[in-house]
């Protein structure tokens, strides 16, 4: 009774303010559930496979309804960013040991692992057991990736490295954008302006390369590329490379912003899925492009889109209504 | 005490998941009331036609706030389009037979009869009722109209196209787009592609041409033609056919979309008004062009915009705060 | 433990209706509170300046949460502009008379004091209380400023004239549109369009030289300049005159409106703020532009942007999730 | 084409505070609509008859909605009384003439015609077009009903006296508690309290008792009875007079108040609904009295309540989920 | 990987006005989900038992929410009585056939089944299949019960006892109330009034002896009591008979109904986890009492309540914040 | 410009489940503020004293809302108690030190200090300051008082105790329940249950005088008195004890309950109220009987009603609305 996926991290409820209310204005606030190991198990649940999501839970309601902490968010507009405060610390998962699971047990019976770099950040204790998770690995048949996911509000870029670089050494699928693969492996490109604006696909190209020649466990290394038109209008496109081609996605254009939390985790999930079925990388790139692109049309941290719906906006142009 | 209009057809409650959700997502619905015919009646009455709406309603509270079914109502944004599920089998009006209403008395004092070609969809009892009904109408002093509006889930075209045959010899205004006239008439222009998406002022000119043709009753042929820049941010214009002279409305450009159900009933319902009041066909169809761009603007099918905020938007440009 | 600035004017209690819809149609408003007086001392506490509000309150429910009158909001999108009703007749300010305060003690431990051009339109004995200020103002050692702001619904060009003829000789920073001062002081530019749609840097920069030309008191003339791009995407720049050089800020392009409501009044806060620290006529106008952007990025009437934020957009470019 | 029933009177914008808050602690305000005489006619209408409401509306939101005023409303509980506030100064019925209509054609096509005591007090020319509109059904063959309806925040006792005098001695039923008697028509029982609280049957047979004697054309007195035994939980009784017998109803205990307004106007409909009908006094006066204890548990000012439900009350006892 | 408790039924999507309000006056309906054998599963579940609910889903929304058709519910208060409309016809479960599932594999790994009276209502073919299921336990180790739960709207009562006299036999735990006997088994208790409105618990002793009597399989007998003080205030108790004694729960008095629907539900789950974790029947009805009170206390279905808080409750007094 | 009184601790954002929902069952929660200094503060700013607030506050958008730390309710009825948890550690007041405040100067022109219990029971380090506070009153000309306030998940009996033997000596009006006296004093009365719900006015006599007894300082020792009929549906009184005579109240029977949070801060607000006005004491605890009874009428921890309904309460009956 194995599964297709595991993920494993830190849940958190989304206390998010209405109709782009600041936080401190708004007069109820609206609850969901987020994380981005979560929203990956979630996601790829979706999609189909048989996953599992390991994490601790506190026993209040809280913990009943998932959670580890909070997150307020606010969604900006125009020049306003969208603004993510967390009430996380000393969360149940960041005191969590590698003792506290059988592991090996665990991923015996199952085909994917995926764990984001939030994980390893939360405390100390976690990154040792992340590593110790990705260490079993090894000795299990087991596919792993791995979201370098970089958070300067959990940790500093010489602590993200320490830890990534005993961490790294285990991931087949990477996942990351240049600013990631800069402050968790110090692997930067040359052209990389101070606020990653200028990030590009030469540029993204050269950084991967970097990642493969320096990791030679690594199979592929993929990422979203976000182009803001206004603060609710962005291009979007991902990447993904096998090691020897690089492949770009259709270039969505003009694509709405309801929620663009969680829009990466979309790409990881549809990334595992397509590399699961078995499908070509070009394929799975583009399906994932399809797939992450709708996750910014819903409100919330999890993709309700479905398999169907993905493959018909691969191919599709205007946006009638289906009726 | 006659009507200007009447209108015949079913209505449902609307039931629409807010602030863009998925359906399955939402924990609240939006209640309001649509249909193509009841959307058309109210619009002509607020722009202050004395109009009456001929339907069959259920003994329930559904009935009692107007209904003879329900629709689940998505909005889409970027690549997700909008998405309507109908719960709206075995209704009241669709086993409605001629005989239930004394047509020929309500029809003698009534200035102009408009159905849409949902109402024949519905059941093949119905198709036959609005057949009678519209045989009816050549014994009386009434103008018609008949909007195609083809439905794939409640008829195959070759269905459609039987009894519309029947029905179209009858109307003197109708309204299609590209699709309608090809799916509900057979009748289809030579450069159409497979989706539609190159629909265009010249090709829908050769089809209008063709349906004149066809049918000597018919003095006038209309549609409204969207451009989708972005999910939410459409152009819009509308075209009016005299049978001479292609009347093509002014471009709004960069319309944004609150909500796009409703918007072509509110184009019949503009069209309905000008030509009873005696205007000319272009000035007709600018009004329509102007209304139905409005309709845009509210949630929900019904168009909240007075007669005299279409007329200024006909000349207006910019869009400042009316004090 | 005297106050920076002083605003004097009315507020009233806000009624929005929701999610872009028409107000006969929504069955709950939302309330907050907005006035252009209130709105800039607002603006300019949460910047930090000590700031007093005087006005003159019922004693029920809606003095309780602030009130002179109500104003019915509809946000508007694409062609439907926004649209307010006022509901502020013979409010308690209206009758207020110079008498009911001790401007002179007041006035003297404060900084500034700043009027808007509709307090003295809401009566002609408010016009009178508001000159006797106005006058006072000259007995001490106190900055003036007086935005125009025209309202045709509470009064006429000759009328706004007649008052302001008066007002505007002890006033040192004028704010206001070409509308406003072809309206309020006669002075009109050669371009001018009809409707003000022309609005350009030059037009201004002819307005704002007669204005210091006329009124030798006045030592810097401001406005803001919206270009509408669609209903809810404007461009938006601001300008101030200091008498000798034209200060024209960076053009926040593709602006996201979520509440126009209160743009001006960020804008001559912000002013305030920047004068009173001492800053340059540049660096002030700069500053004025990104706060009032910011304004329109949140609903309701007064701005909820840090002067951080507002300080981080002078210098930003994109809009990703700030974590 | 003519009416069951007209009435005439001015109805308002509701805005009710949620959630039992006070309205300055509400957000947002519900919106719905009510007045004395236009509840009577809907609720009137709800139940079968053809009904008619004469007012004169404003042309703006509100009056499309329906109003010529706001009220304001707070729901209390325990020992906190609910409260209104009225926003109606200046409305368009208040300066209503009589040849504003045609009364006498309307009046001649109707069956009876139903005002409150609400209608004479908001203006001294509203008292006047009132008597007119009441001598005018002396010459039609017309059913009269007048609801006394104190409301001390529009007119004094002595000016309620001065109108009625001249209103009542065209009245066949006369609906009124032992408050209106005394302040309308200086009709006052012996043993009645300072705050009234002291109202029973037999003090109110006193008093109607006196009514029927002192206008001859007087044919039946009602009233209802509350008894609150909390804040949200109330007996309720009510009384008809046949100008012999008294009347007592069934008396419905521990009645559950969702929303209290608007109890006495569903009394009054349902009396002018059975003895429209041809009840006798005692059928008519527990349908009526099963009918408005049912008007309480809705929210709103009408009574959404069917005429099927009313009658299976009047002789139900528990209260089983019906399915 | 067997299951404690498997349950068998369909479920809906529930449709609530909020507030009280009539389905007709909403604007906005809550969204949840419910059904018999659903809700017993969800409670079961809560309460720690390993929990399996067996149905068939419709492929849209609506299935994925999870169901098979809709009800809309109206809570009631005071002699309004909640009402339930159902919108089930023609549902996937009605359809289902027992070879669509391998039952006798399924049971074989379970401890309960629990099934409700209104599957093999929905149609007669699935009273066969539920027939047919019963059959299976017959050849498995599994514990089995039945709820009555008549209800009118889907069979007569003759149609109930052809069916339920085929079932019953099967059953060891039987739950209904005196009118369930009465309409699903023919068994009547001599004092029983027309409406079951005397129902006490002498008369339900009679009933619950007879079913004993007739059916030698039934181990133990159980309902529910609840007298109506007002709409929203109940006095409950629960009844179990073992064969010998029979077990009268503490009388909850004053118990404030949030939400009534539901209510059986929860003490079926009770007593299946009671009978399961091998409490004696007194101990068991106890805290199927406590736990079916608190499920009045919550919106919605489903019982939010805790273990410990039915614990609690058992022992408990007065109701202070625990903080 | 001295302050009539001030108050020192902490106060929350408060998040509360909507319409009695379980926390996790929310899709929302609503957002106010509350605390036990801050609702005393707030109540007596309310009732016209000049008031200040004493706190520490975050520097985000919590601390902007006014805060340092959360709490989440649920609102319960019946058997369910409303429940309470705090998500208030490592709080920016709990870090507080005396130091931090010139407390000399400000309690030099303070005519009253009001502390809770709460405050030195969030850390030690608060509790120090605490007693700063208090003992620099003693070189002061103010009044003081002290809610004992006593929480479980705070600290323990002996925590409590060794603190309060040295506050307490400093306090002039204390504030306390008989579990208060017993926990956080050591004091018990005879007769006291082990659940306190024999809490009557003879227990609580024993214990006031006990309090006075031991120490000399105290010259007012209060409380109120719940007792609740059902979870929504309570008794409610107040005593005050002026060290001679013992003052009861009118006992408030069948006070509706809308939110009982905050009902004893309500108290204190108004006893310190009417002892500063100079009231007897007899004639201080009728008005803070009615003043805290009405507290219980609004959702919130603040009490929204004014002098003149306390006021009205204090010798009304009925529950009539006020037009």
């Amino acid at each position: 009774m194995g599964y297709d996926l595991m993920t494993f991290g830190e849940a958190m409820v989304r206390l998010a303010a209405p109709s782009y209310m600041r936080l401190e204005q708004a007069r109820s606030l609206d609850v969901s559930v987020g994380g981005a190991e979560w929203n990956v198990a979630v996601n790829a649940a979706r999609l189909g496979l048989k996953t599992a999501w390991c994490s601790r839970l506190v026993d209040n309601w809280a913990g009943r309804l998932i959670r580890n902490g909070f997150y307020h968010l606010e969604l900006g507009a125009g020049p306003r960013p969208s603004s993510v405060t967390y009430d996380r610390g000393h969360s149940a998962v960041s005191q969590m040991t590698a003792d506290m699971v059988d592991w090996k047990a665990l991923l015996s019976e199952t085909r994917w692992l995926h764990i984001s770099g939030i994980t390893p950040a939360l405390s100390p204790t976690l990154a040792e057991t992340v590593l110790e998770v990705f260490q079993t690995t090894s000795q299990c048949n087991i596919r792993t990736s791995y979201d370098l996911n970089y958070r300067g509000k959990l940790w500093t870029p010489p602590q993200a490295q320490q830890a990534n670089a005993r961490i790294v050494p285990f991931v087949q699928v990477l996942i990351g954008n240049e600013e990631d693969f800069e402050k968790c492996l110090g692997i930067r490109a040359q052209g990389t302006g101070k606020d990653y604006s200028a990030l590009g696909v030469e540029n993204y190209q050269q950084v991967a390369r970097e990642a493969v020649k320096r990791f030679a466990n690594i199979r592929m290394v993929g990422t979203t590329l976000r182009q803001a038109r206004t603060g609710l209008l962005n291009d979007w496109q991902t990447l993904l490379y096998d090691g020897q081609a690089f492949h770009v996605s259709r270039r969505y254009e003009g694509l709405e912003i309801i929620d663009r939390v969680g829009g990466g985790d979309s790409f990881s999930a549809a990334v595992i899925y397509g590399l699961l079925k078995g499908w070509a990388p070009a394929e799975t790139n583009e399906f994932a492009a399809a797939y992450s692109a709708l996750a910014h049309t819903f409100p919330g941290d999890i993709n309700w889109a479905t398999y169907e719906e993905a493959v018909k906006v691969m191919g599709a142009r205007g946006a009638r209504i289906s009726r």
